[in-house]
């Protein structure tokens, strides 16, 4: 799929989640092109937790992801995606690591929607217990976690029309500024 | 070009770049990817400034970059990536404003080397002197600055090999786990 059409066509598709297996090549791939995102001075400070089949979904889901709605269940794969603080870079009183994190997600986010595998980021979770099912150490943050999992349509485009067909962003003049903050 | 190219070609090109102009519709193009990224409840934190010609460059950089080499001066456009952390969203004690940045950013470097525009993130900056020069309010993030311009080659590919044969990246077993945090 072209650049721009995975940029545009990545959507979070949490009500159109088939439970059909995702081989773990496909999940290796996102994986990988995550890891190519740049960061603070190469520091790489996230780490991703992989849980996959029913019973580790639910285990996790019923005790860390109160919101987690029963279509978020169905999918045969979710990531976790952690930030190590200490690893990663501070310029003066800027850290970059939940930043980094940002990146690398995105590059997750679009490889999985150039496969037609569909995303939903996850912000709202019981992070202590997150950590205490899956053997998160204390130093580690939880940042966020998506599902990988087909839709349950006939293509990733079919699953995503109604979504993006309701997509609002801020108008462009309000968030680009020319030469100086608020330049036209 | 393919996404995952784009993922893969995607490199800090900072001696590589030309002082040919990039035309405004191209810096509109990325700059509309960048707003394409999923943000916490759609907050859309992220603002960004555009900064063109050799005055303004050259000013913003005598006052505010004081690592920058001449090469990055070379550059057509400079884009100030900023952050509105009252506009974003915190869950729990996770404030989501700089992840979220970092997926718009990546949109953009994307979208840039889709089109084989160059790119190099800097974090290091006077970020007070950045805010004067540009007069951005007391409440915004100055969070990466980042050229946009032709590299100064045949071809992004080109301009990209070298970079891209020094790339460093851990072994992806230490940073993605199986099931639990250190799972294999």
């Amino acid at each position: 799929m072209e650049t721009l059409d995975a940029i545009r066509l990545r959507c979070s598709l949490k009500t159109k989640l088939s439970e059909r297996e995702v081989p773990p090549d496909a999940v290796e791939a996102v994986l990988r092109a995550a890891c190519l995102a740049p960061s603070a001075r190469n520091s790489q400070p996230w780490r991703f937790v992989v849980v996959r089949g029913r019973e580790a979904i639910d285990a996790l889901a019923a005790a860390a992801l109160p919101e987690a709605s029963a279509v978020i269940r169905r999918a045969p794969v979710i990531v976790v995606a952690c930030a190590l603080p200490a690893v990663g870079v501070t310029v003066g009183d800027r850290p970059y690591f939940l930043y980094d994190v940002g990146s690398a997600v995105q590059n997750l986010l679009l490889a999985a929607t150039d496969r037609g595998l569909a995303t939903h980021l996850i912000a709202s979770f019981d992070e202590a217990a997150v950590k205490r099912v899956l053997r998160i150490p204390d130093d580690v943050r939880v940042v966020v976690l998506t599902p990988l999992a087909w839709p349950d349509a006939a293509s990733y485009q079919e699953a995503a029309a109604e979504r993006l067909s309701q997509r609002t962003r801020l108008p462009f003049e309000e968030v680009v500024f020319e030469g100086f903050w608020g330049g036209a």
